[in-house]
């Protein structure tokens, strides 16, 4: 399947410039949404998932899917106060400010191999923020994937400096 | 599967006196997670659902994994500002104050049979919210499915009252 042309883009959103590629017209196609589900997971059968984290909030849709399909966990990396328990929280940069993702201090078992999951991969500082979390838990991110790589952004580049392999279905160039 | 024995009980959160419900002990289980999206995959195959709608953000986890087993479509009814399309909104009343939720203008076919997704029913503001803006966008809820019921506070029951009927997988009363 040619992904991209399920996905919408939408010019100058959130901001003059800015082409915004919109997963929501992938995931909300019957075969858009199992064929990228489907190859996400058979990507990562062979790699002893044990545990599946996904980045709120279109993280969360894929992530829960694939989760439920390689017979894991999933835990959920949220943004600052969402959580409900003791959380750990790790800071990182936007274009203007900070911003903070949580997860549940007790959410990963020690040692425990994780696929990091989120919609689209660009700069790459919020999959660094969780894999980061994710160490500090006590896991290991063994691998991330992704619906769509704007690969001009570096963030992939950035992830594999870390030992995170990076798994995208698609990409788009700036045009 | 006893899923409230997954669900771990937060005396006092949000606020003192409320027990606040976390699905995240349940779904961070592999079992757990692969239970409850079996129990309610297994009740809505015989519904023809055309398309899964799940409310942010934990209606998005479940619901995008059902989605996938159902071979369906998912659509994200998002808090405001969320969505980068044109989209419909709808206002509903919290304790305190107003919120809104809205989907794109075009997630919905007209006519599509609709399963609408969360993770926990209360008062069902949330969901009754997201059930007329399904509506208003030409589709028709034809079942509402929730991980875990608060009957005492009689949101199923608002629901079924408009002919949604309501499927649960555990329930708490107030202790």
């Amino acid at each position: 399947m040619d992904f991209t042309q399920f996905i919408r883009t939408i010019p100058d959103y959130p901001k003059p410039g800015i082409m915004f590629r919109d997963i929501t017209t992938l995931i909300s196609h019957p075969e858009g949404l199992s064929a990228s589900v489907e190859a996400l997971v058979s990507h990562y059968v062979p790699q002893n998932i044990d545990i599946v984290a996904g980045i709120e909030a279109r993280g969360f849709i894929i992530g829960g899917a694939i989760a439920q399909r390689l017979g894991t966990g999933f835990i959920p990396v949220r943004k600052q106060g969402k959580l409900p328990w003791k959380t750990i929280g790790e800071d990182y940069e936007l274009e203007y400010g900070m911003d903070r993702l949580e997860i549940h201090e007790d959410a990963i078992g020690a040692g425990a191999r994780v696929l990091l999951i989120d919609d689209l991969i660009a700069t790459g500082g919020t999959a660094l923020a969780a894999a980061t979390l994710i160490d500090r838990a006590g896991g290991m991110v063994v691998s991330a994937g992704f619906l769509v790589d704007l690969p001009e952004l570096g963030g992939a580049g950035k992830l594999e400096d870390r030992d995170i392999p990076v798994h995208v279905l698609c990409a788009f160039d700036g045009e």
